[in-house]
């Protein structure tokens, strides 16, 4: 036997006992004839002590271990004379009177410590040393356990956990594939499915009712800070529903998971138009933890004589409050040119300044007199020492812009508190974007998304313009301006399916080639369905208000898509790509 | 709003409610004026009522309706005067007052009833109608609890389920890897896993201490009946642990989960070695549903003047009880056929009837005289009516030959019983394996297997003879002579991981290129371990008296590992090649 107790349990209540323990040691400690060792495990730390005068050999042995050696102590539990109130285990120690070195360790190349000193590739390299920190392992307890409440919930709703298919069929649809070469079928490949979109649509056909799974999913796409080429997702479907029924169900979920986790009571979700959350904050999955909603200015600072306003199809601004005193000319120029860097890309930043002395101060002062600018004041409720900062130029782009700017404000103010969860359904999404470069419509969710019922008609029969004004039953769930899921009633009928891959440029040989066992199904017997899909990492990251996810995968990869602990992907050998029946290509290999 | 209620959960307490359902029209029928359609969803089935005097244009639209179009219904719930028993909702119907066609159906390839008349590919082909067949559809929601029944269990015995990737390294090691060409990393590819076998060690030494995961594996072998290229595996691994605290814990899972899926108690498991069930039953996965176990004769049969007898090295027979007067020569000489069978390979089929007049016929009649063969008899406890079947020969190809027999016997003779479970661990397996053919080791279970404690110092320094007589700390669970799960305790070691990679005749630098990453994580602390896979889709398979895996799968591959509904694999675009930096090679490709 290796343990009695596990390092995280022992009380008052087990003084007196002859208890074994099994862990790794944190540190130890010579205080003049004493030995002091914490020994730890994934459920706590508990103090071994070795006395000179008791057990010299067992105490000379102690003094031995070195950082992270795994050992094995029999001994009797007592009470602490100097009590470590900050640990549940802090009461008591073990008066150890056996030991054994079940493993010896080398130094750790970091400290295994709340706060490490090791860089991002140290601490993937070595995982399993990283994994040994509260920080890591937390985030990967927090994971298991949100993944089991996520199921309980679900069962209790009569939802079915159905595994799909790992090895399916490629579509050039969407993002890039992971294709797999087939052995037995030389010259094909399957593809890791992105989603299991398909299949669970095809569950829905085959009477499933409610399904759901928790399923890895794959990505080829090249790789940005925190995107994994796997991901996985809380993939959901429900047949006979509305879209009331989805964001009902999916809501009850949510709830539950933050009070089963986090023990968070989250309110009702606010529902929003995709338009007026573009409107509103300039972005399809706005930051609810604050305001500093967008106002437009057009009624009143057009037409004044300022050109650059006269001449943009929005002039459009927030108002960060308390700042017009403490920021000064250099700060708001360094603003100013934050906002103009390529990756936002604003011409410039009008701000009004209203002091708390009760003037104002403005970069359009010489275009706009102090009483024209206080009507802006007055359209944001400014007050004294407040600031709005404005935009203009075409719609769209100055909108995006600004919601950048209202991000960097709420940082900086912040206002994006910790702990504070502001949950947002947006619904009523466009069902098409047209594309001016491939001169083609996209599906703003994907291909298999219905028109909203009252917009069938006009979709059938409509002209090309009447394509971009259509609307999807399709939603997102937004929780503190990051996108948790999203999901869409679905198309199905054979017709209505066909006629969106026409709009999407497939031309109806492609469409029956990729699609054409989806539109077959729909001809038994398809219920009406719809479904969603949660980020699972995301959702992980966010309910912990961390902004990376990858402190929430046990073996995340790098940004080049490098498992840099067991270094995959690497070269195999010819004899198994003969097998494949496959060369490579002309560009030298890595390796 | 398409439904009020399901079709199975309305009772006669519901008597006079308006009600909404929707579903599948399972069959209609015409009596005089009334029409009658039970509709179908997951949860049952409802009787619909249709009267022509009341309303005779719903009427005449319920009679259009045909097999498997999906209908929304609303009406009044009302007793019926005609109940059916059978039916939990039998005692009521619905008079419809509204109906709508939500979809219509082409008649189904196949009918939707437990027996279907489609063959498997058809079958497979449409899988959407065949899941919604009570057989296929009960199975997978049987999956389903299955599977939630597992993860409540571990987590209440502190199990953390944790994602191990599936992008990861090819190893030729095992069977053979799919393998998934890097885009970004030219000339080098992933493999998918063929188990989390070297992530779950490395949670072991991250301290994740208890790790489970349910989680799809993969591997690229020659198909045979009944085998998948994805399947999925209850994977578990703990830390600090002997082999009984771990077949104590999945003794405790199995239990549970007949307890809480099944509603069946199972006894205390048996636990046999390797060697024992070799010699008693021929087979390291013995049905103990039934007896006839192995009696060896030598010591009887031998040295009497029997030369096929005398030159052999085992003399081994069954006893199947009560066939003596029922089975005709002719009944035995196609016993001994089916026996010479290229797949069995036995040379030839003693039998020795024990009829019931008390009279005595053998095959082996001219050598042996009735009281030496009544002494044969003795030790079987033969009765009157028994026959004995003896093979001779090599010991081991002896045995597994007489284990088929005796399985053949079993189930001619009914003895495997649906409803009867008789688990049993197999404990105490070789560590190695000698290959004549290729001249050398292989791992009995695979090569991270620890051997047995006692064994460790022979390992490291004996010669090559006692690697053959090594034993592992490795074991098996099989319920009904299935396999269905496997797990050792692992080597924790560099120098003894390093030993075995030697036996397996890897050399220094093969072991440090595939396992480096591991052999490296052993030397900074890693804990004694050890662990276990189940075979999920063979787990529900057995736990429901069926012989095939498929229909647990919800969708399974074809023989020639073929996806037949989506039509995978399949060629793709040179262009995703060209990214891949990949060319076919010259075999002509299937399309």
């Amino acid at each position: 036997m290796y343990r009695s107790h596990n390092c995280g349990e022992l009380r008052m209540s087990n003084e007196g006992q002859v208890v074994q323990l099994s862990g790794w040691v944190q540190k130890s400690r010579d205080l003049g004839g004493m030995t002091f060792v914490d020994l730890r495990d994934r459920y706590g730390i508990t103090q071994l002590v070795f006395n000179m005068d008791d057990n010299e050999e067992l105490c000379e042995k102690a003094r031995k271990l070195g950082r992270e050696f795994v050992v094995h102590a029999e001994g009797k539990v007592s009470e602490r004379s100097n009590k470590n109130p900050n640990r549940p285990t802090g009461n008591i120690e073990i008066i150890v009177s056996k030991l054994e070195v079940l493993n010896a360790a080398k130094t750790p190349p970091f400290t295994i410590e709340e706060e490490t000193d090791g860089g991002d590739d140290l601490r993937m390299k070595y995982r399993y040393l990283d994994i040994r920190r509260d920080a890591v392992k937390n985030n990967i307890i927090f994971r298991s356990k949100l993944a089991l409440e996520t199921r309980k919930y679900l069962d209790s709703q009569d939802f079915v956990e159905v595994e799909t298919p790992f090895l399916i069929k490629s579509t050039p649809e969407g993002a890039r594939d992971f294709v797999v070469p087939s052995r037995l079928n030389p010259g094909q490949f399957y593809a890791l499915p992105q989603s299991p979109q398909t299949f669970k649509q095809i569950l829905m056909v085959g009477g499933m009712d409610k399904y759901f799974q928790i399923v890895k999913c794959f990505r080829d796409e090249d790789l940005r800070a925190d995107r994994q080429p796997e991901f996985t997702q809380i993939d959901c479907e429900m047949s006979f529903v509305t879209i009331d029924d989805i964001l009902n169900t999916f809501e009850g979920l949510t709830k539950h998971l933050f009070k089963h986790t986090l023990d968070v009571d989250l309110p009702d979700f606010p529902r929003m138009d995709y338009d007026e959350a573009l409107k509103r904050f300039g972005s399809d999955k706005p930051d609810l933890r604050f305001g500093m909603e967008f106002q437009e200015l057009n009624d009143l600072a057009q037409n004044k004589g300022f050109s650059v306003f006269d001449s943009s199809e929005l002039v459009v601004g927030i108002c960060a409050e308390g700042i017009a005193d403490s920021y000064s000319n250099k700060d708001m120029k360094k603003l100013t040119e934050w906002m103009q860097r390529p990756q936002i890309g604003a011409k410039g930043l009008v701000y009004v300044k209203f002091l708390q002395d009760g003037s104002i101060k403005s970069t359009v002062g010489k275009f706009f007199d102090d009483d024209t600018l206080r009507t802006w004041g007055e359209k944001f409720g400014a007050k004294p020492g407040d600031v709005l900062f404005i935009l203009s130029g075409e719609a769209e782009k100055t909108r995006k812009q600004l919601n950048e700017l209202r991000l960097e404000m709420g940082r900086r103010l912040g206002l994006m508190k910790d702990g504070d969860f502001k949950p947002l359904w947006v619904i009523d999404f466009p069902l098409l974007e047209w594309d001016e470069e491939s001169e083609r419509f996209h599906a703003m969710h994907h291909p298999f998304t219905s028109p909203k019922k009252e917009d069938v008609d006009r979709m059938l029969n409509g002209d090309h313009e009447t394509m971009k004004s259509l609307k999807a039953d399709a939603y997102d769930l937004v929780i503190n301006g990051a996108e948790i899921g999203g999901g869409s009633i679905r198309i199905h009928d054979r017709e209505l399916q066909s006629k969106n891959f026409d709009l999407l440029g497939f031309s109806k040989e492609e469409a029956e080639e990729q699609f054409g066992f989806l539109m077959g199904a729909f001809e038994y017997g398809a219920p009406p369905h719809g479904g969603i899909a949660f980020g699972f990492d995301r959702l992980c990251a966010v309910m912990n208000g961390q902004s990376s996810i990858r402190d929430f995968i046990a073996f995340p990869k790098n940004n080049q898509g490098r498992d840099m602990m067991i270094d995959a992907p690497s070269p195999v050998d010819q004899t198994q790509l003969d097998d494949l029946n496959l060369k490579l290509g002309e560009i030298e290999t890595a390796e």
